[in-house]
């Protein structure tokens, strides 16, 4: 049997006429729907001559026993955001459930072939992503999480039981990592730079370190007609001036260096005052932890200026912060050759996003992903899309590449 | 009997006692504790030789029969906004009561001296600000507030109809400005310029013109992860250069002019996201009619030109607009000198905020407003100020004035 990578386009079709509605995916981790969308893997699954199993943070494993046990991984992830994109998540778990086809068809291959489908990737339920391959990881600490809430009051550990995962024994699931040797992940860029360069795929250079940070400035509260602008100190003058100067720094770095500030609350915010309170987020991401740290502490520099120069006081609270995770050289060699191989040529990028690969990689298993086109760089809506001719090429691009970690890892 | 400023103090106080919390003053018009002011405010005008009335818009009058009747009218309101100050508005009413009794008290005076209580200046239930006055001047259109509610969705007309005024008769009161020959108001400032200059006084030139607009920038939301700087439409950075590149247009056109970008609000305005969408109100305000016409096309032509060069597309919206409205030459003179003999220096300034005195000046009634100095240009708070010397000298320069005003109005 030889790989038919139409068969993933048809399958990611019979998946949204399964799970979405017509606001998009509705495969939300933890779910009936994303339990729906188990159960209709785990079908596919067991057509092959796989042991399948899920573990103790609610992973979906399925394994093709090799000569070796040293293994090679395919991991993606079900689940989805509400009003989620019909590709992201479910393209990595169908493309390498499509892989392990072609492989088990030709035998019992030299190393051990595993498929994971992570469970809880996009924390869109309870707030944190990354759920199941960081208790696999071990990066997880559940005390952070144990006390999660979603909209409805229902807590973290009550919705994990109730699909048959206990908190305290999630990260028993790490032992599933013993033995993996490489860990292969494909993506839709979700975002627009291999459309930009025409290319239908790229090969991943590691995950960005990303320092996310509330920055608040505090003037004074003025009535909008009364007080002259000489005796004005208006917070979202700062808070404006640093998102220039912020983002005009970052453009001069450049390499795929990037700043946004995305949300900006003046307080009280209403037309007749000057914004006494200016709160910004700022978040910026790198590959390399210098750069990063050099955006940042330019950034610090110059909001502790403008806030002098405006007559403001300016605090920073962190949010959130984590440092680059790259991926391995080989690897992103063998990405590149199997690209190239099956595409004609390939782009090396970093990922903006965070994946369950980074997570992998934080476990130190040699880890690549291979990127897909995405169309208008649209994700998390359903406008997200990827031409069904792109999305087999990535089926026969991450084929490719198994094979290649196959080898490789055989040979060690 | 002579002028007794500091009874007014102590009226002020006396009325704080009375409608005031910890948050400060609750007057706000239509409801019980503003009925309790006037109620507390109506037997203190029994005690005087004056006719009390409440019109159709519920303004309540005093009248002094004179020997002619053309008549000075000095007003006030005492409603306020909700944890607003112990002064705005109140302060206005009883300097005008003290100076009432002082006239009262020396006989029939040569004209009619009237004292009236504005209803629902503050229009803090409703969101309609001078709501009596412009009954009475004639500006008010009915139809565009019959449908206004409040935050437990009481329409306006029950709330009108709960104390005594049916809204389609309001406009009726129109005929209390019949033979009114000079209006007088005395307000705190609400803003720094008397204090910057360490004046307690100052005579107001007019209410501001005012262009209240929104402006929508457009973009595209992006991910703050996967887009690269080069490929963003941030709609955030039109807003931002916008409101920096106005209030600089501001400053340097001077002569008191003033622009204020109070709410700004991203789409979706979330960390992770490069806004798709930026609102941001602009409020601009001048007392000539072409300097402020000149800040707005300058601000439209920025908004463009911003927008060009940021790959966005903009949107205004008119939110509201009212015109410039001076007061009386010859009363802002009469106010200059009474001001210097009280107080021995005065400053002529323009008022940004509004005031019952623009809805009389539009009825071509010659007004005038006296300001007192504000401590830190604080209001619609309880932190909102006076010295009580300042106070006491209000009062004897509102008095000082209404004489002026008397001699001038027989003199015609």
């Amino acid at each position: 049997m030889t790989l038919q990578p139409e068969r993933t386009v048809a399958e990611l079709r019979e998946l949204r006429e399964l799970t979405a509605t017509v606001d998009g995916a509705q495969r939300i981790c933890w779910t009936d729907t994303w339990a729906q969308s188990r159960s209709w893997l785990h079908a596919k699954l067991t057509e092959l001559p796989v042991e399948v199993e899920t573990d103790e943070a609610g992973n979906l494993w399925a394994t093709l026993r090799g000569e070796s046990e040293r293994a090679v991984v395919i991991g993606g992830h079900m689940d989805s955001v509400p009003d989620g994109g019909w590709l992201d998540g479910c393209l990595d778990t169908l493309a390498g459930l499509e892989s392990l086809r072609r492989i088990a068809a030709e035998g019992t291959p030299p190393v051990t072939v595993r498929l994971v489908d992570w469970a809880d990737e996009e924390g869109a339920r309870f707030g944190r992503s990354l759920l199941g391959s960081s208790a696999c990881s071990g990066t997880l600490d559940v005390d952070e999480v144990r006390g999660l809430t979603d909209r409805s009051g229902a807590t973290l550990p009550d919705a994990l039981r109730e699909h048959g995962v206990d908190i305290d024994r999630m990260k028993d699931c790490g032992s599933q990592l013993d033995g993996a040797a490489a860990y292969l992940e494909l993506h839709i860029e979700q975002g627009p730079v291999l459309e930009r360069l025409g290319l239908p795929l790229g090969a991943v250079l590691g995950t960005f370190g990303v320092e996310r940070h509330l920055i608040r400035f505090k003037g004074q509260t003025a009535h909008s007609g009364s007080t002259p602008m000489d005796d004005r100190r208006d917070a979202f003058a700062g808070a404006a001036r640093l998102s220039l100067e912020v983002h005009e720094h970052t453009r001069r770095t450049g390499q795929g260096a990037v700043s946004t500030t995305g949300s900006v609350v003046n307080k009280p915010g209403i037309v007749t005052a000057v914004a006494g309170v200016c709160e910004m987020t700022l978040d910026q991401r790198h590959l390399n932890a210098d750069v990063l740290a050099g955006e940042l502490a330019y950034a610090k520099e110059a909001a502790s200026r403008i806030a002098t120069e405006e007559r403001l006081e300016v605090e920073w609270e962190e949010l959130w912060t984590i440092a680059p995770i790259p991926f391995d050289e080989r690897l992103i060699g063998l990405a590149d050759e199997a690209i190239v191989e099956i595409a004609g040529a390939s782009h090396r990028l970093p990922s903006g996003p965070l994946h369950d690969a980074a997570e992998v990689a934080r476990a130190d298993v040699p880890t690549v992903m291979l990127f897909a086109q995405s169309l208008r760089g649209l994700s998390h809506t359903k406008e997200e899309d990827t031409k069904p001719e792109h999305i087999e090429l990535s089926v026969m691009a991450l084929d490719r590449l198994a094979s290649k970690t196959i080898d490789l890892v055989a040979a060690l």
